[in-house]
Order: structure tokens, then sequence, then C-alpha cells
């Protein structure tokens, strides 16, 4: 694959802690978002609230937070007409990133990134963190592949197994975002998804499940800055 | 596969049309659904209005059409802890089915239909009616046996491809309720997938899409009827 090819993603410099808001209610959401606004990257919503409150949370979110970018993280695993048109209603209400299921295939996620305004990307989640799921590493490779090559700028990696987010950023290249789940609660130490060459660590329990989430969340900052240093480190 | 231990569906004996009011805006559905839901046997609610609108639209229909069981297919793809409260939450809301992506695989299935009351079913979506997608036939057969050893009831099959209804009715016996997507616009006809042996075909928009859908409704009903008869007359 030839990664000078990829689209780049406008989040492909950054690094940092993908915040997973996936708290009880939006009022928990933003009295924890308070806190810890200023030590995350990025929001990352998910299914639960989403299918809670709808669109109206991400409004919410966009008016108290104008300046903190949000990931839809949906896993979207659907028809192209309504995969479409899902996307396209949260792009058009500010989402920064909607994740789909790689699975779906490239002519979904062709349909999909035209759908969206340009002002939002369209990342992919492309394996469980997981054994028991249906999803192999090489057909996780090969949707990644498709999904890249049909104008997707991310890739949602397992954090809890370092190797393949090694392997994903190896194949590729450095213009596209990699989100790692599983850390913290799951088990995979921060900043270890860094290391290995993500973007953005996906970290939810571990932090806003703690009495003071400001403790969990600068501990996790600080592992992610020296995580940092040393893949650039072993880059050059 | 021993068809006898499987759980039995409480829609296994009925044949019929599942409705996917897949419409713009929660009043148009309550248009179309005044008009026709007296000639459907379930409403399917998708991604498209269910993002939009959270769960006070699960609550508004259950209010007004107190009769119709609904069928909450958002294909989850998604980790444990957040696919088992998403289907719970619907679930508490009255929700009759919550579908689930079988590729999630067996761990997250019982960990979902063990979160759920016995109320709400879980179905399985285990792949496309469209080729492009990374789910192939034996893939989705092996994760529909695993959803349905794990306590699922129902799968989602694509009525496009008849000979894949026949094959699945032939694997998971007369308990488990199928559910056939692709019928109308995507291409396959009414009473095709009944006819493969199928319980529901999913019609949305060659009904809402007509300016009077009662007439295209009644249509695939008796062509439902029909096929009904035929699929029990070659089962005898």
């Amino acid at each position: 694959m030839i990664n000078e090819q990829m689209p780049k993603s406008r989040f492909s410099r950054v690094r940092g802690i993908a915040f997973a808001g996936d708290l009880e209610t939006d009022t928990a959401l933003f009295q924890c978002l308070d806190l810890i606004h200023h030590e995350i990257k990025v929001l990352k919503l998910g299914n639960a609230l989403l299918y809670r409150y709808g669109f109206k949370l991400l409004d919410s979110l966009k008016n108290r937070y104008a300046e903190l970018p949000v990931i839809i993280d949906i896993k979207l695993c659907d028809v192209a007409h309504i995969a479409s048109r899902v996307a396209k209603d949260f792009a058009e209400r500010g989402a920064d990133v909607v994740v789909v299921a790689a699975i779906c295939g490239p002519v979904v996620i062709k349909e999909i990134v035209k759908a969206v305004p340009s002002s939002c990307e369209i990342w992919v989640f492309s394996e469980f963190t997981h054994d028991s799921g249906y999803i192999n590493s090489r057909t996780a490779d090969e949707s990644i592949i498709a999904a890249l090559e049909s104008g997707a700028k991310g890739v949602q990696a397992p954090g809890t197994r370092t190797h393949r987010v090694e392997e994903i950023r190896e194949d590729v290249g450095e213009n596209i975002a990699i989100m790692a789940c599983g850390i913290g609660a799951q088990g995979a130490r921060f900043g270890s998804a860094i290391k290995a060459g993500a973007n953005f660590e996906i970290i939810g329990r571990s932090i806003y499940g703690q009495f003071s989430p400001l403790d969990p969340v600068r501990e996790a900052r600080r592992d992610i800055v020296n995580a940092e240093r040393e893949y650039f480190r072993n880059e050059l």
C-alpha cells in the first residue's frame, strides 16, 4: 500500500486522550467534562448516551465546549442508505469524526464519505478487543485498506494488543489517525498504544469511575506525553 | 445443530410485514403508521430515526400503537458493556426485539441476553444484502449458530438471496424467527422470502415512498399470505 495516496487526517499529528464519555446521564457527563475537558484531546461519544438523547446531546456539547472535537463512535454497521443518512445528520450538527464498521465494505464507506461535509472525517472500527468476535486480523487488515481507499481517514484499533497497533501503523503510514481502545479498564496501560504508534488512547471508566477524575486524567496525560516522545525517538 | 435445544421466539409462528419506518421525521412516520398499522405485523425502527430522536421515539410509538410490536434494528456492533446497556435501555422502554450484529460473538451476545428482561428478544444481523461487505456466508452461519446458542431467538437474513433464507431456515429450525431484508426497493419481490421460510419481510421504501402507502402495503400483505400458504404446503 502506498502511503502517499492515502487521504490525510487533520488529527494525524495529534497525540492524546480520547475520553470515552459513557456516563449514565448527560448531566453526569457535563459535570465530568467541566473538570477534565482541558486535559483531553477529543471527546468520544458512544451508543449508550447517543441512543438515549439523540442528536440534541451533540448540540449541547458543541455549545458548551466549542473547542473540543467530538468523535461519534457508533461503529455503524448498516446498509448504505441508512448509514450515510446517519453520518450526514451527525456531521451537519458538528461531529468531527463518525466511526463506521469497516466490515460494511468499500461501497458503503464510499457512499458515507460522499454524504458528509469535509468538516467530518469517517474512521473505521476494524476488530474487537475481545477474542470471541468473528473478525480475524486478516479480514480486519483487508477491510481497513479498502476503507482507506474509499476515503476513510482513521482506524480504531485494539489497544489491548499493541502489536496490532504497530502493524496497522506500519500499514497505513503517518497520514491516518489511529485511535486505540481498551486502555485502562480493559487492561492496557496508559501510554502503551501511543508508544506503539496510536494518535489517541480511548480512556473512559478509569477516569470517570474515580472519585476525582482529575488525578487519573493527568496521570494518563503524563504517560502519553512520555510515550509520544518514545515513539518519535524510535521513529527517527 | 439440534433444533429442539434452540430457544423459541414468540414470533416463530407469525408471518407478515416488518415495516421499516425510516421516514424523514417522527411526524411523517406517525402519519404513515396511522394509515397502515393494521396491515403490518411489526414496526422496525432503524438507526436513522433512533439517533435523531433517541428513546423518546419508542415511548411515543408505544403510547400511540400499543398493540404493535417494535423491533429496534440497530445492528449493534459494540463491546459488551456498551451493547448490553443499550439493549437493556431499549428493552425497559418496551422494545420487543433488539437486533445485534452476530459478528460481536457469543460472549457479547450472552451478556446482552442476560441484561434484557424476558419481554425483549435479541435477534442477530448476520450478513449484508450487498456483495462488498466483509462477512461471508460461512462466517455468517457460524456466527448465527453461536448467537442462537447464546440465547438469541431470531436472525436477519438477506431477502435478496432467497437460497440463504432457505439455508438458514434449514439450519435453525422452526422455533427461531427469520426477518428478511432487501424486499421491494432493493429488488426482492413481495412474498419471495416468506416462501423461502422467513417470518417477516422488511418492506420500507416501496410502502412509504408511494403517494398512497395503503396500496403497496395491501399488495404485499396479499402476496405474503399466498407465499405463506405455499411455504407450509411444501413443508407438509
